[in-house]
């Protein structure tokens, strides 16, 4: 049996999308907890560049970074596709979960860590990033259509966490009024199985974001 | 025949890939040439997120982000494969293209745009970032193996535009003493027929980078 290893550690969003996809598609591998204070030196050694989790190990071979890790995924293990067939949707799929990455998590992240005006602006920034999510989920049940794919697990973490930084910092960013796909969608990507059971402890995570946010706004 | 249609600018290096790969896998295709201070409804309507070139445009759709259209290009027209068939190897080639845009080309382009001090320390980041690149080359003609494949061409603006760098800001990143690999193969890569054949007008662009130089160190 091809043996298959998962570097994360216990709160990151980004190994959770390796997590969801191994599982999605009935891949049985090992977890190893890191701890990014005193990185272990196979994280050393699988990532040099980036140093960073997830790592997936696969029969010995690193491979980095959760959006390549998800096309690798896929295309080593066939069963629940992540990308469809069609090229022209391949492309635009790797278009949001980029855009996810590089504009969306950043712009709720910078809201997360900003107070009163500051964030208020934040807000409005990460409320026009999650408009052309909205709209992109029109017609559909999922960013994959009918089935989980590529763009929901780019964007899963979001479902979790919009709750919890609604709690440590106040912030509100999807109203269902404002944004009634992408509310409905949360709900629903959140309660699916596979994606239920791999959610961090909600009280854990929503300690760590305090802390994190309180040593932030220190600064 | 199927419609191919790029927008691009005469002097931005990541519209120069798509060249580059259509060319280099035979699909013909007509230019549409952007004037950025004046961007065309065509381009405003057709990358709507990030009114950037390039776009692709195939059949009336449109794709956008340079590393997401090489990959639509490749998974289209299957000649001259840009991406190698095995995963492991294409989420490789995959980690390096994300790099060289993450942090290879910014790298450079900060230490152009600065002077002094400031550029020296930019030039030491900038080698930091290359010597992986130079490690990745070892035993290899191209990073694509004995053929162009994806990580050169997402690296190839680097071939033309280090001598040009040199010329305006008197910086040198790549020596042959400490990268000999990178300057053997940025030789190479730039005098390949495709890819001679298609770099702007190199007067043009010194007086290009010339006066973008002048203005960021006014500010």
């Amino acid at each position: 049996m091809a043996e298959v290893k998962l570097l994360r550690t216990w709160s990151s969003p980004f190994p959770l999308r390796i997590v969801w996809a191994l599982q999605l598609k009935g891949v049985p591998y090992e977890t190893i907890y890191e701890d990014l204070s005193n990185k272990s030196p196979l994280l050393l050694q699988s990532n040099p560049v980036h140093k960073k989790v997830p790592v997936l190990l696969h029969n010995g071979n690193a491979v980095v970074e959760s959006l390549i890790i998800l096309e690798y995924v896929d295309e080593t293990w066939k069963e629940n596709p992540l990308l469809p067939e069609d090229p022209l949707e391949r492309a635009t799929a790797r278009f949001w979960a980029r855009y996810i990455d590089e504009k969306v998590l950043p712009s709720i992240w910078e809201s997360f860590t900003k107070e009163g005006k500051e964030q208020e602006e934040g807000i409005v920034k990460a409320k026009e990033n999650l408009k052309y999510l909205e709209e992109e989920l029109k017609g559909k049940k999922f960013f994959g259509g009918e089935k989980v794919g590529f763009v929901d697990i780019a964007l899963g973490w979001f479902a979790y966490n919009e709750s919890l930084f609604e709690d440590v910092a106040g912030m509100k960013v999807v109203t269902k009024e404002e944004f009634p796909l992408l509310s409905a969608w949360a709900v629903t990507f959140a309660d699916l199985p596979i994606i239920k059971d791999n959610w961090p402890s909600r009280d854990k995570l929503i300690a760590k974001y305090q802390a994190m946010r309180d040593s932030i706004l220190k600064e």
